[in-house]
């Protein structure tokens, strides 16, 4: 399947991890260039980076980029520096499962062959890291191709923050799903909601889907429940952060304020991401950790003051639908459909 | 009932008009000095004014000083020209039914005293935008002390957009109620909608809670839901900019989507607006115009581009709760309860 927009935005250069800067977008395409991986941290904690599948291989790839550069001579002191990189990675950000994932698969590989030399177990890591890449690309691909199945030409689909190309490492999970039903030559329109406060819909999925010539209108959130019941929204596609055991989904606030209105108007709501996404260490969505973010991301737009000084804010960055307001959940492996805690067990 | 605000939101000063630009906050206290009736007519176009009983009130206000500052000599011209200038403060915005009504008040006060000379024409047509202003105000002190008795001391009310003491010609509707229920002595949290696009909670109404000394949180939009769900909301209070017949509800975006999720959380939705904002020429809510404004207001913010160009944006600034979500509608005149249709024509 072709990759409509082709985007690089990870990479392993030369012993450095390139990001795409999603700060810097939808006005300029700059990079920063990491060369440590406190470099790398930064990036995740600082949003330079984001997405779940995204944060997954960043973190993969900080994990690589310490073991790369590390003076470590002997192994023990060599391991240590390891769980000490990896667990500073593992803090940056609560919510998404993939950042643990990601960071565990380097981990793993490394102990599983802690008799390699240094050196080899270098280039064990940076292998790794590229690999999950791949991996992810081409994961997004099958999610892509199982979910474009649920779309009929003609289709509005509305989607929340961004799942997109820049939310992984390319392709995207949601936005994978359309950009592979337009690829077969259906016509599919997108409402996106600007996704307040960081502003990942306006900002980020309004410039891939421009860049990929797909009809796009961006609306503030609250503008969804009256489009819905004007019956111009055909399917909610979002992504997911983490998902537990039972279905209940974590993604980027505002999700769960569309799954009950998807849900009031009888309008499939999809969640799309890949099979790493969900934990099996969370029963439910109770045990899922949600992060708290600045309250400047709120207070301030654009750098400037809105709420008056004194005035307390809530910030939190995620919420939790609960399975009963999602239709199907689109993985790589397939569509997931209710009761989720069967299936998940079944299809894993 | 004490004033906790005392806001001058407009006044009549010797021939002038005088409101406080509500574009300016919070950051400063300043006034708009109009001279003109097309000033007035600016200024409710710009949202300088905004809030359907206070763009009522600045409307009747608006044709009080075209008509004072008239240079027609004979009554066919004088009349003429408050038609005039009756049709084009009529224009500024469609939604708000309020804005009709006091410009027909006054308008009809002249029509009744056609008789009259002119001199005394403009007395009268100041003296009737006085008189609508003040009882303005009483409205909402009413409004206030029907609607209190919903709420319990220890109660978190939500609340969207500015149906505060800024939305009227003072003390509020919305707002109203909870400051009359902090004024007979209970406890009162509220979460404030940030209301995207023009942030109406954020700037206004966390301006007048911190001033009122109420525990305010702001939050952005889809907070509400989550909050909800956490059972952290026990009353949903808004305004209104329209109310048809049969009890459907005009108002600020984003109100349709928080009466699904109060209807789907079990949390009552209240609805605080006085009488003239029923619109006994509109059976349901689909006969009730809904403004679209400028796409500036979604796709800058602060001054600066978010939203890539080229991408398309909605930008309807209401929308309509059917008559079905709402618990109940707070008026000067009383609480009324469903069914809406009947209770209305009863009550009136």
């Amino acid at each position: 399947m072709k990759d409509i927009l082709n985007l690089k935005t990870i990479s392993w250069e030369d012993g450095k991890v390139v990001l795409l800067d999603q700060r810097a977008l939808p006005h300029t395409e700059t990079y920063v260039v990491c060369t440590t991986h406190k470099d790398v941290a930064k990036a995740i904690a600082d949003m330079t980076v984001r997405g779940a599948p995204a944060i997954g291989v960043a973190g993969a790839m900080g994990l690589a980029l310490g073991v790369f550069h590390s003076k470590q001579q002997d192994k023990q002191g060599f391991f240590k520096e390891i769980d000490e990189i990896k667990e500073n990675l593992l803090k940056t950000r609560p919510t998404a499962v993939n950042l643990k994932w990601g960071l565990s698969r380097v981990h793993d590989a490394l102990k599983k062959n802690a008799n390699f030399e240094i050196d080899k177990l270098k280039s064990l890591a940076v292998a790794e890291a590229k690999k999950i890449k791949e991996e992810d690309i081409a994961c997004n691909q099958k999610i892509g191709e199982n979910g474009e199945r649920l779309l009929r030409t003609g289709d509005t689909v509305l989607t929340h923050c961004n799942a997109g190309a820049l939310a992984t490492a390319g392709f995207g999970t949601a936005l994978g799903v359309i950009y592979t039903a337009v690829n077969k030559g259906k016509k599919i329109s997108v409402f996106v909601d600007e996704t307040r406060p960081m502003l990942q819909g306006a900002r980020l999925t309004a410039w891939e889907l421009k860049r990929a010539h797909i009809p796009t209108t961006v609306i503030a959130d609250s503008m969804a429940a009256p489009l819905m019941r004007q019956g111009r929204v055909q399917a909610v596609i979002v992504g997911a952060d983490r998902i537990a055991k039972n279905g209940d989904v974590a993604n980027k606030v505002g999700t769960y304020a569309l799954a009950v209105n998807a849900h009031h108007h009888k309008i499939p709501f999809y969640v799309a991401a890949p099979i790493s996404t969900i934990d099996f260490n969370c029963g439910s969505g109770v045990d899922i950790p949600i992060e708290k973010r600045s309250p400047e991301e709120v207070t301030h737009i654009m750098g400037q003051r809105v709420i008056p000084a004194g005035v307390a804010v809530s910030n939190t960055a995620f919420d939790i639908t609960p399975h009963e307001l999602v239709s199907a959940i689109i993985t790589e492996a397939g569509i997931i459909e209710p009761p989720f805690e069967r299936k998940i067990k079944e299809l894993v």
